[in-house]
C-alpha cells in the first residue's frame, strides 16, 4: 500500500460550486417547458405515494421511535402517519419511507433515486413555512438537477467504488432545494452546497437492510440543515465541490466537470426521471412485463407447462434467487417476479408480501420458470416463451420494459400505482383527493393543504 | 478515466464490525490501568474547556440560530451558554464549539481530534439520561478507542485523499460511546456502528471555514442518532465496516485491518492523546515552540531582521498562509504562529483574535518569517534561526514540541489552559468548581451536576 493510490488531483477544476449556486438562486421560477413541468409533478406524485405506502413499515416504526427520544416539535407531517416531527426529522423519516419499498423514481443515467432526498427535505420545509406548490415545484426541479448533474459527473466510478449514489449526491440536491425555498442569495446558496458537500451518505454494503432507505432520509436532513445553517451565516469553502480536497475529487476518480454546466438551465435532469411499475429491482422488470403481456394474451397459470426466460447475465447475478422465503428475498428473485406477473398481471408491493411469496400456486408457478442467460440480450430486455400443456407456445420479446424512458408509465398507470400504495394506508377517498391536489400542485397556495390530507 | 482506478477490493477482510461491537458492549467498566484513566479525565477536561471557551463564537451563534428553527426540546446544555437543545442538537453544537478554536486534543498517530465527536455525543446523552461520571468515562475511553483504531487502519491514505479524519471516523466513536452509555447488547452495538458507517463527515477543503468544526459536531450527532436507531431495532449490514462495499474499503485504499484488533482491550488509544498548548493546527506547534524559546533567550521583535524557518513539507502545505486576514485564517499560518510566539511568548486563543492578526507589529514580524521546506525534517520538528539586525544569529531546533507525547502538558499547564478558556465565559469561580468536579468525575453520581455548572 503506497500513500498515493488515489488518482492525481485535478488542480484546475471549473468553479462548479459557484456555477450551481448561481443557477439555484437565480434561475427563474417555472423556467422550463411544459414537459419538464409535467415530469416534476409526476415525480412528486410518485414519491408521495411511495412515502405514504411504507408509512407503517418496521423501518418507519424504528426510526420514529428513535427520533421521538429527542422530543421533537410538531412542525411537519410524517406522511401516512398521525405523528408529527420537527421539519429536519420529518425530512429524515419521509426520506426513509419513500425509499423503503425500492419503488420510487430512478434517474437511469446514474441510478440515483432523486426524489427521496430532495422532495423529503423540501416538503417538510415548505409545510413548516407555508410555502406554495409553485415554490415547491421550483425547488424540486432545481434540487434534482443539482443532485443528478453531480451524479453524471461521477457515475459510474463513484458508484462502482461502493457509494450509494442516491444518498451521496442527495444531500446536495436537498441543500439546493431548501436554499431555493428559503430564498437564499447566491453567496449563501454556495455556502449551503458547501456545508452539504461535507456530508455524503451511503454505502452499497447496506443494501437489503433498513440503512439503505436511511441514506436518502439522512441526505434530506443533512441538506436541509446545511441550508438552514447557511441562512444564518454559517460558512464553508466556496470551492467545496471542486477543489482538490473537495467533494467530487475525494469521492470519485471520474470527474466529468462539464456534466455539471452543460446546458444548465436549459436541459433538466428531471426530464429523464422514470417511475417503476413493479416493486422490485429494475433488472427484473422486462421479465415481469413479458409475463404480464402473456397473461393479457390469455395465458392462464394452470395451462402452463413451463416458462422459458432468456435474460442478460446481470439479471441472474442480481436476482437469481430461485426459492425466496419472504418478501424481501422475493424482490431479488426474477422467478417470483415472473410468477406473480402471470398470475396477477401486476407486481406491486402487495405481490411481494410474505403470504403471497409462500402461496402454493405462486410457489408452483415459480418452479416452472426456467431462466437462462444470453449475452446477446440487453440488460433492458427479456425474451419469454410460455410453453403450454396443450403443446402451444406463446412468445413475447421485451426491448424496453414498461416504466423505462422509452415506455414511460402514463398518467393512468401512475394513478393506479399511487392508489395501490395509498389506499391501504389512508383509504381510497383520501387517495383520490390527494391525487387531485397533486395535479393542481402548481396553483396550490399553501402546501399545508396537501400535507393535511396525507395523514390518517 | 477508466472505471476501476480504485484499488481492488479486499474480499476476505476480518470481521471488524463484530469485533468492535463485542469490545464496546462487553469490555468491563474501568477495565484499564490508572494511566489510561488519568488520560481519560484529562481528555474530557481539556475538551470541556475548549467547548466552553468558544461558546460565543460566531460559528456557535449561527449554528444555534439554525437549530432553533427546529424548536428543539431543552434536553441538554449548550456548554457555556444558557440555551438548551435536544440532545442530538446539543451534541452537534458542543461538537462545533469544542473544535472551533482548533485547540482541542489530538491523537497524533492519525491527527484525529477524538474528544470533539465522542465527548460531545456522550455528554449530551449522559445529561439527558442522568448517567454517572463513571459511565461517561467508560464511554469516552471506548468510543475514542473505536474512532482512533479505525483511523490507524486507514491513516495516512484516507487523510491524504482529502477526508477530515476527525469527522470521518468520529461518527463511529460517537456511535460506540453512545451505544455503551445506552447499554446496547453486542448485536445492537454492531447495528449502531453499521448505521454510523454510512455517514462519514468532513472534507479538508473546509479548513479555515466554520464547516471544519461542524465536522466533529455532525459526527457526534450522527453517531448518537445511529445508537438511538439501533436501540429501537433499526438494522444495518453486520459487515458495514469491512465489506468490499463497506466503509473502510470505500473511503481508503490503506486497510491495515490488524490495527483494529491488535491488543484490543489491552492497549487504549486514549493513552496517546495530547493537548495543545497553542490554539492552532498541530503542525505549526514546533515552529511556535521554537519562537517562544527564542523569546525566552532574549530575542525581541524589533531586533529581528528575519526568521528562517525550516519545516517538513506538510507544514507549508497545510499552514502556508502568508498573509492571513482574520483569526480563522491565522490558524493556518505558520507565519502568524511564529510571529505571536516571539511577540507574546504564547499562542492561545487570544493571540488569534482578529485584532491581533491585523496589528501592525504582528503583520510586520509575520513578513519577516521565511519558511522553507526540508524533507529531512520530521513533521513533529522545526528548525528556526533568528537573524538579528546586529548580525547575530540564534538557532533553536525543536524535536518534539510542548504538548506532544514526548513533552506532554502537565496537570498545572492543563489547568492554566482550561482557565484561560473558561474564565472569559463563566468567570474564575465557576471555572475552579468545574475543574474540581472534573477531577472527581469517576465518582460523580449524575452528570447533570456538572453540566449545570457549565452554563452562565
Amino acid at each position: 500500500m503506497t500513500r498515493n493510490t488515489h488518482v492525481a488531483a485535478d488542480t484546475d477544476p471549473p468553479a462548479i460550486t459557484a456555477i450551481l449556486a448561481r443557477f439555484v438562486s437565480t434561475h427563474p421560477g417555472r423556467g422550463w417547458n411544459d414537459a419538464v413541468e409535467r415530469e416534476a409533478v409526476r415525480t412528486f406524485y410518485n414519491w408521495l405515494g411511495c412515502a405514504i405506502g411504507a408509512a407503517r413499515h418496521p423501518a418507519a416504526d424504528a426510526a420514529l421511535a428513535a427520533l421521538q427520544m429527542l422530543e421533537p416539535a410538531p412542525q411537519a407531517a410524517v406522511l401516512g402517519r398521525s405523528e408529527r416531527l420537527d421539519m429536519a426529522s420529518a425530512a429524515l423519516l419521509n426520506g426513509i419511507t419513500s425509499h423503503t419499498f425500492d419503488f420510487d423514481d430512478t434517474h437511469l443515467k446514474t441510478i440515483i433515486h432523486p426524489a427521496a432526498p430532495v422532495a423529503s427535505a423540501i416538503l417538510a420545509l415548505a409545510e413548516q413555512r407555508g410555502a406554495s406548490g409553485r415554490a415547491l415545484l421550483d425547488a424540486l426541479v432545481i434540487g434534482i438537477d443539482v443532485a443528478c448533474r453531480i451524479g453524471n459527473a461521477m457515475y459510474p466510478e463513484h458508484y462502482d467504488r461502493g457509494w450509494h449514489i442516491t444518498g451521496s449526491t442527495g444531500m446536495l440536491g436537498a441543500a439546493a432545494g431548501c436554499a431555493r425555498l428559503l430564498g437564499l442569495d447566491t453567496q449563501q446558496t454556495g455556502m449551503a452546497l458547501g456545508i452539504a458537500a461535507s456530508q455524503p451518505i451511503g454505502l452499497r454494503e447496506q443494501f437489503g437492510t433498513m440503512t439503505k432507505p436511511f441514506h436518502p432520509g439522512a441526505a434530506a436532513r443533512a441538506g436541509m440543515l446545511s441550508a438552514l445553517l447557511a441562512s444564518k451565516g454559517f460558512t464553508a469553502s466556496a470551492r467545496a465541490l471542486e477543489a482538490p480536497r473537495g467533494f467530487v475529487q475525494v469521492v470519485s476518480n471520474k470527474r466529468a466537470w462539464h456534466e455539471v454546466s452543460d446546458a444548465l438551465g436549459e436541459r433538466f435532469e428531471i426530464s429523464f426521471n422514470t417511475y417503476k411499475p413493479f416493486a422490485c429491482g429494475i433488472v427484473i422488470h422486462p421479465g415481469i412485463d413479458a409475463c404480464v403481456q402473456l397473461r393479457a394474451q390469455g395465458v392462464q397459470p394452470q395451462q402452463v407447462e413451463r416458462i422459458e426466460l432468456r435474460v442478460h447475465p446481470l439479471v441472474l447475478e442480481l436476482t437469481g434467487k430461485k426459492t425466496p422465503r419472504d418478501g424481501l428475498e422475493a424482490k431479488f428473485s426474477v422467478y417470483h417476479g415472473c410468477a406473480v406477473g402471470l398470475i396477477f398481471g401486476r407486481a406491486g408491493e402487495a405481490e411481494f408480501r410474505d403470504e403471497i411469496v409462500n402461496r402454493a400456486d405462486v410457489m408452483a408457478l415459480r418452479g416452472k420458470v426456467h431462466a437462462t442467460v444470453d449475452d446477446s440480450i440487453d440488460e433492458a430486455a427479456a425474451d419469454v416463451t410460455a410453453v403450454l400443456r396443450d403443446g402451444r407456445s406463446l412468445h413475447v420479446r421485451i426491448g424496453h420494459a414498461i416504466g423505462s424512458l422509452q415506455r414511460p408509465l402514463d398518467d393512468a398507470q401512475l394513478d393506479d400505482k399511487f392508489m395501490s400504495l395509498v389506499e391501504p394506508v389512508l383509504g381510497r377517498a383520501k387517495g383520490t383527493r390527494i391525487g387531485q391536489e397533486c395535479r393542481a400542485l402548481a396553483t396550490l397556495a399553501d402546501m399545508r393543504a396537501l400535507t393535511a390530507l396525507c395523514v390518517p
